[in-house]
C-alpha cells in the first residue's frame, strides 16, 4: 500500500496516524482541525438551547434551518458585502454535506466538473461518489487560471463533449495552496461562467480567517443574487468543526430545490440554537478575533521555524486560513519525507493528495507532481510547531541522505 | 393544487399545516414529533459534552461515530437480541441519512427497491432521488404478503428485468399502518431475500416504543450478522427528533464502504457524547419506560375518542409506535376529511401520501385507496387528543353530509 493509499484509507477508518507513531506524541500538521485551547465556551449557549428553547431543540426542525439562524446570517453575510434573503440560504450538516446535496442537484451519471489542480482532498472523492469526471485547470499567485479554464471549454466544445456542470473552487486562502484569488480573475471566473452557463461553487471556510490585507469580494457578491454561484459557509472555523452546521447560498428556487433534496429530517436544531445564541451574545465577534492571532502566530512560527531549519523547501505565504503550501527541491518525493516524518512522530501531507489526476493519469507527463506538501498550522500551538519542524528537518536529512 | 401536493410542499418548505388555520389552535395527527412534556432534559449530559469532553465534543469526530457510542450500541442491541460489533455500526445523522448512505452504496441509475404499499412516506422521495424504481407489494395483518412478494420476484425474472437491490420495511409498529410483522412472515421474509440475492433494509425506529405483549426478533436478528439486512436506527423516538443522530448495522464490510462515502466530516461528536453520557446514567432507561406509559395512554384515548364520536372510522390497534391507520367508509375520500379537519385546525394525514404508486398509476384500478388515513398521537396529550377528535367528528359530518 502506498503512503497515498495508507493515508486515505486511515482517513476513511477515521483514524489518524497516531497509530503508526510510537517514539513521540504525534505533532500534526496533517488536518485542519481547531487548536484545542481556542475551542468556545459554549456551555451557556447549550444551556439556553436546552431550556428556553427546548421543545425547538429537540423537535424536528425545519428544512431549511432555524430561521433565526438564517437571519443572523444574512446579516453577517451582507456585513461581507453578499448580499442574499433568508429564502437564498439553507442550512446544511458541513459544507460538505452542501457539496452533496449540490451534486445530487445538478450531476446526472458521467457529467463533468471542474476543479484547480491541486485542489481541496476531500471534494474530489465527494464528486467521485457521484461518478462525475473531474477536469483540472491550473493556477498561480492569483487563483484559478483563467486561460487554462477557458481553453478547457473551448476543447470540450470543439470535441463535442458535454458542457461541465459547474466549476469548483476555494478563492480565499485555497485548500491547499493557501492562495487568495484577485479581484480580476474573480471578475473573468464570473464572466466566463456565466457565459458558458456552467455555474461556480464557492467554498470558503476560510474568509474570516484573515491575518492581513482587505477582503477581495467573494464570487457570489461579483455574481449576483440571481447569478449562478452557490456559496458554501461553514462554522468549522468560524467556531468548532465538531458543530457541524454549514450552508449553501444559492437562489431561492435553487434553494427550494436543495429544500426537497434534503430529506434527513433537518439539521440538528439544537446545535443550530447554540451557535445563533452565541453569535447573537457577540461571542463570534470575539471569538474571530482570537481565531485570528493566534494563527497568525501560529503562521509566522512555522515560517520562522522552516526558514531556520528547513531552508531548502520553499513556501507561499498565506494572507490567512489554514495551511501553507510548501515545495521540495523538484527531484525528492513528498510522500517519502512523510513516511521519515511519521517515523518521527509528525504528519504533513503529500501534495500529491490533492490533485484529482493522481489517481489515473495516463502517462507520467499527466502525473501531478511528487514534491508539495502542505502544512496545516491550525492544530498546533508554536512550541509543538518549532518541534514539529525540527523533527521534519530531521526526516529530511535522511531522505536527501539516502 | 391538490390537497396531497400541497401538504407534500408545505412540507418540502419545512411548514406545517398551522398558517392554514386561523380559528383554532392546530391539534396535530399529522407527524411523529415526541409530546413536548416528555422531551428528556439533557442539560447536565451537555454540560458533561462541553466541558469533559470539549476537545472531543468541538473538534471533527471519527466518520465511523464516537467509539463509545458505538460500544454502548452493541449491547443496547445485544439485550434486544440483536448482535452486531462495533465495527458493523457506522453512526449516521438520523436513519433518513442511513437510507440515504445505503442508496448510494447499493443503487444504479434506474435500478428497482420494494416496499410496502402503504410505506413510510419520507423513503419515497428518498428512493425516487436515486431514480430508483420503486416495487409495492402488499401488506395484511401480519405484515409485509411475502407471497405477494414472491410473485413480483418471479414476474421480474421472466420479464428479464434486473433483480431488485433491496426491500424497504418498517416491521416494527409499522409506519403508516402500525402493524408488527410476524415471527413467521420475518422468516420466511428474510429466507427469500437471501435465496434471491436481494438486500434488506430493517427500518425499526419504534421498537422500543412496545405497550404491551413480546418483542419479535428483528430481521438482522433471524438473518444473522453475515446476513444481508441493514439494520436502520435512531435516537429520534428513543430520546428526541431533534438529535439527529442514527445509526446503520451491517456486515464490516458493508459499513467500511458506507464510511468511504460518508464524507460530511462526521456526524456531531457533541450530540453523540451527549447521547451517550445520558444513557450510560442510566437516563435512557427511566425515559423509555415514561415514553411507553405516556404513548400508551394516549393511543388509548384517541381509540376511546374515535369509539365515541367517530365510530363510522374502523382503525387497527397497534401494540405500540406513535401511529393509528385509520379506514374511513370505502365511498369516502380521506383528502375531502383532511381539509375539512385543516379547516378545524386538526391535522391528519391521507393515506394515499404513503403510497409509492400514488403519484404514477396508469389506471384508476392502480390507484390506491382513497379512503385510508393516519392518525399520530405521539405528539398530542390526552385532552387534545379528545378536542382533536370531536373537531375531526365535526369534519366527518360535513363531508359525509355534501
Amino acid at each position: 500500500m502506498s503512503f497515498h493509499d495508507d493515508v486515505l484509507a486511515r482517513r476513511a477508518k477515521g483514524l489518524s496516524l497516531e497509530a503508526a507513531s510510537s517514539s513521540h506524541e504525534l505533532i500534526s500538521f496533517g488536518s485542519g482541525h481547531a487548536l484545542e485551547s481556542l475551542l468556545p465556551d459554549l456551555r451557556d449557549a447549550a444551556n439556553l438551547a436546552l431550556s428556553e428553547y427546548r421543545a425547538e431543540s429537540l423537535q424536528y426542525g425545519p428544512r431549511r434551518g432555524l430561521p433565526d439562524l438564517r437571519e443572523w446570517l444574512t446579516q453577517y453575510l451582507a456585513e461581507d458585502g453578499t448580499d442574499v434573503g433568508t429564502d437564498e440560504l439553507i442550512i446544511v450538516n458541513g459544507a460538505k454535506h452542501g457539496l452533496e446535496l449540490i451534486c445530487r442537484l445538478l450531476l446526472d451519471e458521467g457529467d463533468a466538473v471542474i476543479v484547480t489542480a491541486p485542489t481541496y482532498f476531500t471534494a474530489i472523492p465527494i464528486l467521485r461518489s457521484f461518478n462525475a469526471q473531474v477536469l483540472e485547470v491550473g493556477q498561480d499567485s492569483e487563483g484559478m487560471d483563467v486561460e487554462d479554464l477557458t481553453a478547457l471549454l473551448s476543447r470540450v466544445e470543439r470535441e463535442g463533449g458535454r458542457r461541465p456542470k459547474f466549476i469548483y473552487d476555494v478563492p480565499d486562502f485555497h485548500n491547499p495552496t493557501g492562495r487568495t484569488m484577485s479581484r480580476q480573475r474573480r471578475e473573468s471566473l464570473v464572466a466566463i461562467a456565466a457565459r458558458a452557463g456552467i455555474s461556480i461553487v464557492e467554498d470558503s471556510p476560510y474568509r474570516s480567517v484573515r491575518f492581513e490585507g482587505a477582503p477581495v469580494p467573494s464570487l457570489k457578491s461579483l455574481a449576483g443574487r440571481n447569478g449562478n454561484v452557490f456559496g458554501l459557509g461553514t462554522f468549522s472555523k468560524l467556531l468548532a468543526p465538531g458543530l457541524r452546521i454549514g450552508w449553501v447560498s444559492a437562489s431561492t428556487d435553487l434553494i427550494t430545490r436543495m429544500t426537497q433534496l434534503k430529506s434527513d429530517g433537518g439539521t440538528c436544531p439544537m446545535t443550530q440554537r447554540m451557535i445563533v445564541e452565541f453569535c447573537r451574545a457577540g461571542g463570534l465577534a470575539a471569538h474571530a478575533l482570537k481565531v485570528r492571532h493566534a494563527y497568525r502566530e501560529q503562521r509566522d512560527a512555522l515560517l520562522a521555524a522552516l526558514g531556520e531549519h528547513l531552508p531548502e523547501i520553499t513556501t507561499s505565504v498565506p494572507d490567512g486560513g489554514y495551511y501553507l503550501w510548501a515545495s521540495l527541491p523538484p527531484h525528492l518525493d513528498a510522500a517519502d519525507l512523510a513516511r521519515a516524518a511519521a517515523a518521527r512522530g509528525v504528519e504533513i501531507l503529500p501534495g500529491s493528495l490533492f490533485y484529482a489526476g493522481a489517481a489515473n493519469a495516463a502517462s507520467d507527463n499527466q502525473r501531478p507532481p511528487r514534491n508539495h506538501l502542505r502544512l496545516a498550522y491550525s492544530s498546533e500551538p508554536v512550541d509543538r510547531i518549532r518541534e514539529g519542524i525540527v523533527r521534519l528537518a530531521d526526516a529530511y536529512h535522511e531522505i536527501i541522505g539516502r
